[in-house]
């Protein structure tokens, strides 16, 4: 009996050995909501819950994962980072300058993302954005750049990268240096490489078999700094949900040794720093949309995938409840346009009504906002909005309101404001703030994410999960 | 051999059973931090670095946990949850109206909190805060009234818990109903129901090997509506911490059976009700070492322990980072007392001295937060505090800014307000916010509390890592 049991332990340590070795992800969806704060995501919960008057949340994909927990996000100079900083903390494990893409604080030395050793160890890699391919965050994981405003050498490190699919709006300048000066555009050098261009994605469906390697960006006219944010896209305009499908097709093509897929839904951000609310809601939603398409994936492959899903940082101090214990959030659904896009619609009519009047401005904003129609206005708000009309429509000095990613006009800037605030948001600048970030884990690997972390912590535990040979 | 295999798995999956059956808590310790978000919990690990010029978190007690995630904590009546709603959601595992303590929204039902569950199983069941033992938060553990605010009645059902240990400050109304009425005192009540009563540390010390079952409270003469801040406290008074101290060793006392302790850190909430960040910094810091007891105990029994750590709600809509990357937290030390106590010391100069200069004002404010001295404060605030000064010191107008727990003067909330504002932390409102609440776990059973949950779902996970039969 006793050969009989030494055979058994024998084959039950065997087993659990084995089935340890097995389970490493073959597929690694690594998303990231840029600028998507605790607060950001819950606001985007309980809004979809608000819409049926329903005092709760109703939970998005990611928020159901198995395991949920946060991270500070402090960069190594900084006490609030940048999306740099942000970046490279959750591309290579290390934590750099505010402004350093994937280098040493002296800028010396480059780190190596955990993209790179997926690609070593023969994964596919896709990189993906819903902003331009050679913004901070997608960039820290193919670039190493003393700054990241360096895009054109970026661009560079991208085909060095050798990495199989890019998505995303396009390139912020893809033929002119840092040093501002000319230099030959980048996208006959992408050619040369082996990458196929796509511009939309009908042109993408139509290489989407034969191509091997694709940059996948909007289509020809559209801006390539970003896509249009979901509360103002027109249904023929590229989707993050819509980039991120055709990175696994694409990651997924001839390929037995699985794929590295990073996502990031890089405009919360920037709705964030304009401090609007319902833009930022649209956008955490349109990001959630995205990581369905990973969910999906996830449900064919279960014991094959995983999922994580966290942010860079906390965009505004973005609060919900401003005194009051019941909560108005329902009242942001009357917002129809982003900050930005109303700012465009009042400096059309400035354009073709130099001297239109306060009624037709008040109408205007009352269809977009639902301002005085759906939401009430104190009256100390009315009059500072009235005040910047007189300046704007009677005195003709056109004002402004300047945010990292956008200038807005002041009759529309303050009029989102006095709907976020009639909605119960608050926020407590325009710039990042220092509080966590969440993480929300999904799949093989999965169980590694059950507590407070160090924003460096999520490759490095990304990696252990997927036995890369990253530093832990 | 078949049968030798048969057995084998007999005996492993008995083992199986027997190990999760062992698995189960004998000491069960439920931490809750009144107001304290995950904001507050990350300022107060930023403040311990930020105070020795390092840009990083030095982590709490609890932050080092193994298990953390975080919590909705909306109401059944509103998106933003009272102390009442939200403790009663965590004690007896059912959402409830904002005010009414662990019974039904329509008041007429009761509800069995988790405390009576483990009391059932013959475990002792310790009830202790920071506050009044009356207050929302405790009272939720041991009583079902249609009002947080039935003091006297909630009293009443301190007898008939026939818990083992009580601490706080006291008792708010122990000789009045709630409909005002003169009632007989509830101390002899409790005494006759076989509760020894120590006022103070050395009361209990000397009654700790003889009385069974105690109710700690603070010295007399002390406040009994809470224990003083941290930020305020003399050396002589009574803590959070000596109350954990004191409930283990009573609870502890001739005792096989094991334990329940529920410890409330009540006063982040009225800090931050206050807006006063410096105050709600040393509270966090003193509910941690009331956590660092529970710790301590958890070392000596590891296999048999379950700390969980948490909050009913977040307070005031804390945020650390107003707009610049470089925080500026470190400056919060130059406040030495709290808003409460800073408006007692202008009081008290107004009282001893009615046309007290500016100069001498502004010395007193310069000694308690800081200001001028070390912390650069804008002509706009300064002339904002000295407009206070001239209204209350030359016209003799005195004036108050009202917070939940607290009247205060506006020379002192004004003082407070530039602070906070230069140590880079914003507030959104002086009452309570919708965000999520962090959980932080530790022990025999921790490893439940991995995903985002509701607040109710925290008093069911315990149960069911203690086996305990409340509804899953």
């Amino acid at each position: 009996m006793r050969k009989h049991i030494f055979y058994f332990f024998l084959l039950f340590f065997l087993q659990i050995s084995a089935s340890t070795a097995q389970n490493k992800p073959k597929y690694i969806f690594y998303m990231i909501g840029d600028g998507m704060g605790l607060n950001q995501v819950h606001i985007a919960e309980t809004y979809q819950a608000a819409l049926e008057n329903r005092n709760t949340v109703f939970p998005l994909t990611f928020t159901k994962f198995p395991y949920s927990t946060f991270a500070t996000s402090f960069s190594l100079s900084h006490g609030v980072t940048d999306s740099a900083a942000g970046g490279t903390a959750l591309a290579v494990g290390y934590k750099t300058r505010n402004g350093v893409l994937s280098m040493d604080s002296s800028r010396t030395a480059s780190y190596k993302s955990i993209a790179y050793f997926a690609k070593e160890r023969g994964m596919k890699v896709g990189i993906t954005t819903s902003v331009s391919i050679d913004h901070a965050t997608p960039a820290s994981f193919y670039a190493q750049q003393a700054d990241r405003n360096m895009y054109y050498e970026i661009g560079q490190d991208l085909i060095k990268s050798g990495f199989d699919f890019f998505g995303g709006a396009g390139f912020l300048s893809p033929e002119r240096t840092y040093k501002k000066e000319a230099a030959p555009s980048l996208f006959p050098q992408f050619e040369k490489a082996g990458y196929s261009l796509a511009y939309g994605l009908e042109e993408y469906n139509k290489i989407a078999t034969s191509a091997d390697k694709i940059i996948l960006m909007a289509d020809k006219g559209a801006a390539h700094d970003a896509l249009t944010y979901a509360i103002d896209r027109k249904p023929e305009e590229l989707t993050l949900q819509q980039i991120t499908a055709s990175a696994i097709r694409t990651l997924q093509k001839d390929n037995d040794n699985g794929f590295f897929l990073m996502v990031e839904g890089g405009k919360i951000d920037w709705a964030c720093h304009s401090n609007d609310g319902a833009t930022a809601i649209h956008e955490t939603k349109d990001f959630d949309a995205a990581v369905g398409e990973a969910f999906r994936f996830y449900e064919q492959h279960p014991d094959e995938t995983l999922i994580i899903v966290t942010a860079d940082h906390e965009t505004g101090g973005m609060v919900l409840g401003n005194g009051s214990s019941t909560l108005q959030l329902s009242r942001i659904q009357h917002q129809k346009v982003s900050q930005g896009a109303l700012s465009k619609k009042i400096s059309d009519l400035r354009k073709s009504t130099p001297n239109a009047s306060w009624d037709s401005v008040k109408q205007l904003l009352e269809e977009n906002t639902g301002l005085w129609k759906s939401v009430k206005i104190s009256e100390i708000e009315e009059n500072e909005i009235k005040e910047a009309y007189n300046r704007s429509f009677v005195q003709h000095q056109n004002e402004t309101e300047k945010s990292l990613y956008a200038i807005d006009d002041r009759i529309a800037s303050l009029a989102v404001k006095s709907l976020n605030r009639a909605a119960s948001i608050s926020w407590a600048s325009g710039n990042h703030s220092a509080a966590y970030i969440p993480i929300y884990a999904i799949g093989q690997g999965a169980e590694l994410f059950h507590h407070k972390m160090d924003n460096i912590d999520i490759p490095r535990k990304i990696a252990e999960a997927a036995g890369l040979p990253m530093k832990p």
